[in-house]
């Protein structure tokens, strides 16, 4: 059938089950990354014809995700992974895990904020709005490119990032508290986006999980649970080891 | 060195290692479960001086996840392991992760209310945070019970009481709303009791998942992205054509 030896012909399609595997990856975070970009237009613009998009998205992200961990089982199951690849497996399930639970943060911010809030956001809340989602954009895209390139630095620099995004979490959050004080009235419309300022701040954690799991598969630590600044001192100490 | 066959020693020795992790996932499970009912006498009965215990728990329960998780590759790239033994491990990988964020969200329900809310909260929310908090405990209760028996029955159970918590949220939230537009002032403690519900309700999302893992696993069904009735329908039909 083929001139190969057993053993390569094997690992030959081992190595491409896993890039079929991979390459499903990047193709549900690229239907995320609209989900998310036009969930911030419902929230920042007003487009609210948008937000039946955003929900429509989910079904294929669902069923990519149970696609892609019923592959990630099977190849396991089948090819018997050494302890690398069974990381990169791992890596790839949980990865798809986050991303679906990505979709459905943008589904709430597109759903929260798709009722006219015209008159409800002053234009410094907006600036912010639209700053927040600007990096929780650039997140999304740096840590769907760390995955595909397996690139720590990236990596690295999406966990740094979620810090501003934090930061800026807190500055409209105390902006919107301060809106329902001052006008009682505008208090349900602005708890909406109050929840979607909310599931934007999450969607940024997840973006951090991810970039966190690839650091994991490569340099082999466990970086969920060690503090940022402890992080990155190990990292820069085990590439200057290297 | 043993009168065993070498098949069953592995089998042996691999089945105790399958039942070691199983404890370990039953211990967490436990120290999670007195870190939500402290968090809740943080919320409800305002004895704000428990929030410690409930922050001090979350390390070792960050720990035990990465323990855990170590432990299911290490056995999976050990033991090799058939495709239904594969499941289990996949399942108390998640579970354990479902276990840690229950946690987290425990922190957060504490880290809101710790500060002292009196005169915020009348009877009436009082005595629907504690029925919501109820609800919750009880649906983390089960759910390690149907982990550790392996029981379907009680995983669909913990799926259907989800419903509860979810009405009794939407109801809180209402009153809470409410509470805003009557007395502006109190918005700012107002929204503390509402970033810490918010997390109680996640925590009964959370609580579901594992049951859906739990459920997946004995019948090998993907129930994650169906709609609740198709899966009791769909349970029922397989439990009748058995």
């Amino acid at each position: 059938m083929t001139d190969l030896h057993l053993g390569e012909h094997i690992s030959r399609r081992f190595n491409e089950e896993l890039e079929d595997v991979r390459s499903k990856v990047l193709h549900m975070g690229g239907i995320v990354e609209e989900q998310l970009a036009n969930a911030l237009k419902v929230l920042v613009n007003d487009e609210a014809e948008l937000a039946r998009d955003v929900m429509d998205a989910d079904a294929i992200v669902n069923s990519l995700e149970v696609e892609i961990d019923e592959e990630c089982t099977l190849i396991v199951a089948r090819r018997q992974p050494a302890a690398t690849d069974l990381r990169l497996i791992m890596t790839v399930s949980k990865t798809t895990n986050e991303l679906e639970r990505i979709g459905d943060e943008a589904k709430r911010v597109a759903k929260m904020s798709r009722k006219d809030m015209d008159g409800v956001l002053d234009d410094d809340v907006r600036a912010d709005l639209t700053h927040m989602g600007d990096l929780i954009r650039e997140m999304l895209r740096q840590v769907l490119d760390a995955f595909a390139r397996t690139d720590v630095d990236t990596a690295v620099s999406v966990v740094k990032a979620d810090r501003k995004v934090d930061k800026k979490y807190k500055k409209i959050t105390k902006h919107l508290i301060k809106l329902m004080v001052n006008d009682p009235e505008a208090v349900p419309a602005v708890m909406k986006i109050m929840w979607a300022v909310r599931s934007l701040e999450r969607l940024g954690d997840r973006c951090q999980n991810i970039a966190e799991h690839i650091i994991y598969m490569v340099l082999g630590m466990d970086v969920r649970h060690i503090k940022l600044d402890d992080v990155l001192a190990e990292i820069e100490a085990q590439v200057e080891s290297e």
